[in-house]
């Protein structure tokens, strides 16, 4: 999941900007022909949800995603491994009895991390567990060896006089507050470092909790200011440094970290569940197919990318056809700031209008529990209505910007939701070695499944249109 | 801490066999005599506790801690950091009042991980993050290109022929139970594995959860046997070999293994608070000084070791002199199987009869419960009647094995206690880079020390001694 983009764009916390909306906090009225339409899809859903987790079919999407993550491990974009694996996807389609999968060429970014270290050669010798940003440029090949300086915030590095940071390390230790407040730190750390004279920055890793573990990210260098190299350090080794200034210590650092960056061709990959009234009009359902070059992207996004991926393809195979297409789509380099949503954004603009609602699954495919959703106020109790049908999985929570990639859709007046779901742990793994297969619980990610196929064939069928405001 | 001596020897689960006692689920009668005078310390245990929480002893002592872990860092046995360490300790005891602070030599192991690697080479390439159990020999300087094969259990390895283990590196990839149960694995993997002709071992890392963190900590070589580098891997990749293998992959792995082992010399350092009416009787309270190569043991056992050595300095700062001496040991070489315990045991072997209680801090300060005690039914009733004063931590539990070093002088039939902590997560850090003072929480540690070093006064001037079996 890549938030830089939107956070600093339009300046909103995604997290802290949700409002849950209950069932009797708002009142809804609805026609009650429509009330009385969604109902009538109750033993439709029952039968979706039923066959998938018992059935057999979840199963078997499980398996073909454990295989994935296992066969494919980490896909950065650009990456020969995250091409392979679209071509998998792509092949798994047809297998699987779908035949209208198309790709559409992106071009993305192509940031490969070399090598990299860190080490506290002062007040003593210690190895500093690090990963590189996204787009960090590299240091001289014989590293940089400097001192360091820790600051809290970027109002303390504003009021540090910069003959104080000039040619130093910046070292930011800001603790989490919400991913929102505290990721424009590692978005924004090095371009604020740089234009103060800093030589590198280092960022306290953007997670509530760590093991000694460090967490990659997007970055993104500001206009006219030399470009540092710029990584991430684990809660751990930020907190002994600052402890280490704080008595007095002087802190000097070696740096070595070596990245290459240019540009590549990748895909979006498109699968069709054509509409049998309507197939110019679509749901759209979606998670990104790239990840991080660290862990094996199991949760950010291979959870989401197959759960959407299964929703046309698994109604497809319940020759369940609804009125309207469903798409999914499997959007490419999403973590270097939508670059595949974007390119399909440009690509299909005049079909902007035909995109009836748009969901994506990528903050976690744990236990779930709703949707996250933007649309007109009618848009909204239509969907609240939809839910009451698959509770408990019935919670709605209102925001103008769910998910990731779906938010420059969603900018353009198109209503869209994100899965909602019990992931109180995900900035634990997220965009570390931990985001593997160990995260992911079967049964959830079943029901994850059979929730998202169910709730996308009703919005796609029902008689309708979702209501913009 | 260091458990497999215990649990190898005497097969005893030490986590699961403490039962515990709540006031009404046994009868004690106690002497009213003697439960007067166990009431009569409530003034001077609310005293102790107030100065050290309330009147800055405690944050005093917690400041030392922290200097001490962030300056010496790991403190492996034989290490010159443990040396400069326990010099420390010495230094800060008469620094603090306290001028009855001796050293004892003692013959140590010396074994140092100079370099290490994993690596995956087929099905595909992935890096493997590993750490070398203590004492584990070295693989050649090239390394070790082996097949590897996933064995889940004991049972398993001995129902597979030779012929499918010889030549190869035996995965271990037994799932958390209790680190009882589990910590077999660890402590005998490699010599049952080598004893089927494997070349090396690697075992799921003995924690109920990670974040992608590989745990060191002991094994033992059997006799007779080749001995075989190994080493702990991740959860994660434990997990994802185990299906790799159950897709029919073949498993080629790299290792490249370095270690040094010798002999040094080390000291266990012993603080006393000479007892005003019987000094040659005492109260042990005790914790060990070395720790682990990763991480800066701040949990294992620097929170424990540093609250041991309070006891005597902080009472003796409050000019509070009990009865018997209370002796504080810091423990050297508790990792690699109680050497320090054991040398002190040999050494003062005519003083058991003088040891009223001993009591060990070794599995973590977090929030301070009571404690798990072995004795004799009477001395549990007096260690019962004394903990009601201290409610809420007024927990006890019963355990034949309460602690680590201690249980040497328990199984002697020394009474004895453990302090009972709120460590549910303590193996999430142990033996890891993650045992660091993020672990830690301040008030909790000065909670225990306040506990910790009042309940040692009462035992220590109470006029009964504490009767054993």
């Amino acid at each position: 999941m890549y938030w830089i983009y939107i956070l600093l764009v339009l300046n909103i916390e995604l997290i802290t900007s949700s409002v849950v909306i209950t069932r009797h906090e708002e009142e809804c009225v609805l026609d009650s022909k429509l009330v009385e339409e969604i109902k009538s899809y109750e033993n439709v859903t029952k039968h979706i949800i039923n066959e998938i987790i018992n059935g057999g079919f979840g199963a078997a999407m499980y398996d073909e995603y454990t295989k994935f993550i296992d066969k494919f491990g980490a896909r950065i974009s650009g990456s020969e491994a995250l091409e392979r694996a679209i071509d998998h996807m792509v092949n798994l389609t047809v297998r699987n009895g779908l035949n209208d999968v198309t790709t559409e060429d992106v071009k993305v970014p192509h940031w490969v991390r070399v090598k990299e270290s860190a080490e506290m050669v002062q007040p003593y010798y210690k190895n500093i567990a690090l990963l590189g940003l996204g787009t960090s440029v590299s240091t001289p090949l014989e590293g940089i060896t400097a001192e360091a300086i820790v600051i809290s915030s970027f109002e303390e590095l504003d009021k540090t006089d910069a003959s104080k940071i000039k040619g130093k390390i910046v070292v930011f230790d800001a603790h989490y507050v919400t991913y929102g407040d505290t990721v424009v730190y590692r978005g924004h750390g090095a371009t604020k470092a740089s234009q103060k004279g800093a030589i590198a920055s280092l960022i306290r890793s953007i997670t509530p909790f760590s093991i000694y573990s460090p967490h990659t990210g997007d970055q993104t260098y500001g206009e006219n200011i030399t470009k540092i190299p710029t990584a991430c350090i684990t809660l751990e080794d930020a907190d002994l440094l600052r402890r280490l200034q704080d008595q007095g210590e002087k802190l000097i650092l070696t740096l070595k970290m070596t990245y290459t960056y240019d540009e590549k061709t990748s895909r979006n990959t498109i699968v069709d569940l054509k509409g049998k009234d309507n197939p110019e009009k679509m749901v759209i359902v979606s998670g990104h197919i790239d990840s991080w070059d660290v862990g094996e992207g199991a949760m950010d996004d291979g959870g989401g990318m197959i759960i959407s991926w299964f929703a046309p393809v698994i109604l497809n195979m319940l020759k369940l056809k609804p009125k309207r297409t469903i798409r999914a789509i499997l959007w490419t380099s999403e973590e270097f700031g939508y670059i595949g949503a974007a390119a399909y954004l440009q690509k299909h603009l005049n079909q902007l209008p035909n995109i009836n609602f748009i969901m994506e699954s990528d903050e976690g495919t744990f236990k779930p529990l709703g949707l996250e959703v933007a649309g007109s106020p009618k848009a909204l109790c239509i969907i609240k209505e939809v839910l009451k049908q698959f509770a408990p999985i019935d919670k709605l929570t209102k925001s103008d910007y769910p998910g990731s990639d779906i938010v420059l859709f969603i900018e353009k007046g198109v209503p869209g939701a994100s899965l909602l779901n019990k992931n109180e742990r995900y900035f634990w793994y997220h965009h570390s070695e931990a985001d593997t297969m160990n995260v992911q619980n079967k049964d959830d990610v079943i029901e994850c499944a059979a929730f998202w196929a169910a709730v996308s064939y009703v919005i796609a069928d029902l008689t309708e249109d979702m209501p913009r405001a």
